[in-house]
């Protein structure tokens, strides 16, 4: 008789997002006058560049033609696609990579969630309080968490580290020591950073304990301050003990297109074995790469006119971002991030639940934002909006919050 | 400390094609005046038809406008992918489906490696041998093979169904009773099928047994036989015990475009839980779904012009197994399948190891296959040629094997 992975049984509710998308179609259903404004979910808005577009329709010809036809990508990916990452993103920092060293994916979200097929079950993982939901989810499907603690919200073999504004959202080295510890910088949901002195404070940490670092750099491109890190190995020592994954779908509006890549240096090994040859065995086993067209895309994002369009459209969403912050601050809130992140974190009004607070702006702004007790204990009370609608519905969505 | 997954250790060497492509490699650098011919890894040659080109150049305009632009895809597919998908390929087998049992994927290798996630570690796997190599790594990682025999070239805690010339490469039912079963069918790397039937005492089994049986219908457009099923749902009982897979890999040239379905149906439930609602958990958490613009090249495969155009590759590719069988067969060789697959397995000649093959054919007639034994011990002594060449170079691969 077959057996499920009862692990599964263990995680409270749906995702996080389809939760919403739920009671936001059902909200809809109920009013189908009103008009809801979404800055709930990380989606982008603005469409792809034309440099991305016109990429693309040459490889799509590309591939129409018997020439010129490409079937499975090489393991890891095409050597345009890194050897661009490389020269666009590591080379300008110092970092050297070699090309087996990135590996191209379909996006992050499948990265940080199939990264736990490397580690076995018994390590103890460390995470930000509130995290992304896949991070934890992912090792809970692993069984690599415990169980579920109805009553703190968590579960009982994961380290919290609250990220609180008394702690100003900046993680402190834990109590118990941890095996794996991700780190998400710039910050998802808080949109707080690291310093690179904190930064490197990780990474020795981690190089102390033999921990390893996941680190989440998809929001890397909102980075406006100086003495923040683009990438964990401008930290020295972080080739020993970090993984780096990025993406292209908040820097390159990639949401529905579907690009991301890994870093796993050769230097980051365990009992004599290296982490790179055991990703690339499980990408190359349980993976079949980016489509080409998509990796093409990719390419074109890191060249002269990719970049110039791309930038334009992260600072259309960093203008959200100050408009957010301004209005809410005006009105009287207490807000965070929006500085290196597309993400504003809020504290929720006269004590409202996160929950309380996602209905009240939902029904009476007509305005998705997204709980933060969804992203782990510490983030109730909290409340993300994100940068990424229009203008114009970011500055509606302001002037409706004003007047609740 | 932090502690790597030990079963990856256990695995064999590399991946099989990975192994195959670094041979080949060093063959060319080493002989670069030689003309390498690949009738081994079952790569598609034809370019993605003019149907699907369009839709995609469509999809590529759309993406670049604000006003028809797509962020993320919603969960488990576009409505118009899945609902093009039951109305082209469930629906005239008499096959009903509900459009939430349908998960778009970015390829079947994907989907049946990632299945491995919703089962326990304590299931017992039977797989057809030979096999695709996917479905055993997969497992071997997740620590529910045991351990890797090298004398016998096989897991210990795999139950193995021996396919070979002996039983027609039919599996039967085997001694020790299995909890999830793989089957592929048209077979890779056989090229065998079974008959509805054999398929249907499959489903019995399954059920009597309450085992799960992953079918993996990659090569469902290959069928050209009346008796041969095209899904598994079209046997009495499968909704309850099979999960199917498709690829759009090799119907339609997706090879490097990436897409993939599973269909997971609601009436498959163990001890109350859903299976469906599991692999939407893990599709939901660690997945992002496949790119719009790939979603609707698929779609454009079963519109009129899509359907007539891939079906011509299909023939130009059985045109191509019909040479190579017809071509060995009068060489004295021993060749099964290539009816109602692109697959061709023969039989090497004079004793030789399937590696042993692999070698003279590499070096004295510079054509590539892939080894039998690749695929589990009873492949040994076999060998996989695939129909996925050009015509030109299957006619000249078969000419230079003949003269060996």
């Amino acid at each position: 008789m077959f057996k499920i992975n009862q692990n599964f049984l263990k995680l409270p509710g749906s995702y996080l997002f389809s939760t919403i998308a739920k009671k936001v179609a059902s909200y809809k259903e109920a009013h189908p006058q009103n008009e809801v404004i979404s800055l709930g979910i990380g989606d982008v808005t603005l469409p792809l560049v034309p440099a991305v577009t016109d990429a693309m329709h040459r490889a799509v010809d590309e591939m129409g033609k018997a020439e010129t036809f490409r079937g499975y990508s090489p393991d890891g990916g095409y050597e345009f696609l890194k050897k661009a990452i490389i020269a666009g993103d590591y080379t300008p920092r110092g970092i050297s990579l070699d090309l087996d060293e990135v590996f191209i994916s379909d996006g992050a979200k499948s990265d940080s969630g199939n990264i736990v097929d490397i580690f076995s079950t018994d390590n103890k993982i460390a995470v930000t309080d509130p995290v992304y939901p896949v991070y934890i989810d992912s090792n809970a499907m692993a069984g690599k968490t415990g169980d579920y603690i109805e009553s703190r919200q968590g579960w009982s073999d994961v380290i919290y580290m609250p990220c609180t504004a008394e702690n100003n959202f900046t993680p402190e080295f834990p109590e118990e020591t941890p095996d794996i510890i991700y780190i998400c910088c710039p910050n998802n949901p808080t949109g707080t950073t690291l310093t690179k002195d904190a930064l490197s404070a990780w990474v020795k940490y981690a190089l102390d304990n033999k921990a390893v670092i996941i680190y989440d750099a998809a929001y890397e491109a909102y980075i406006s301050e100086p003495d923040v890190p683009h990438s964990i190995y401008e930290c020295e020592g972080a080739m020993e003990c970090a993984i780096e994954m990025r993406s292209f779908s908040k820097n390159a509006g990639f949401t529905g297109t579907r690009l991301g890549f890994s870093v796993v240096p050769k230097a980051l090994v365990s009992g004599g074995v290296a982490l790179n040859s055991l990703w690339g065995r499980r990408q190359g086993t349980k993976f079949n790469g980016a489509p080409y067209i998509v990796q093409r895309a990719g390419e074109a994002v890191y060249s002269d006119e990719g970049r110039a369009e791309t930038k334009e459209q992260i600072a259309y969403y960093m203008n959200n971002a100050a408009i957010i912050r301004e209005g809410l601050s005006a009105a009287g809130y207490s807000v965070y991030g929006g500085v290196n992140a597309p993400y504003i974190w809020m504290k929720t009004p006269d004590g409202m639940s996160s929950w309380e607070f996602f209905d009240v702006l939902l029904e009476k702004a007509n305005v998705v934002g997204t709980p933060g007790s969804g992203f782990g204990p510490s983030g109730e009370g909290y409340f993300r909006l994100t940068a990424f609608g229009t203008l114009d519905n970011t500055k509606k969505a302001i002037e409706r919050i004003k007047k609740i």
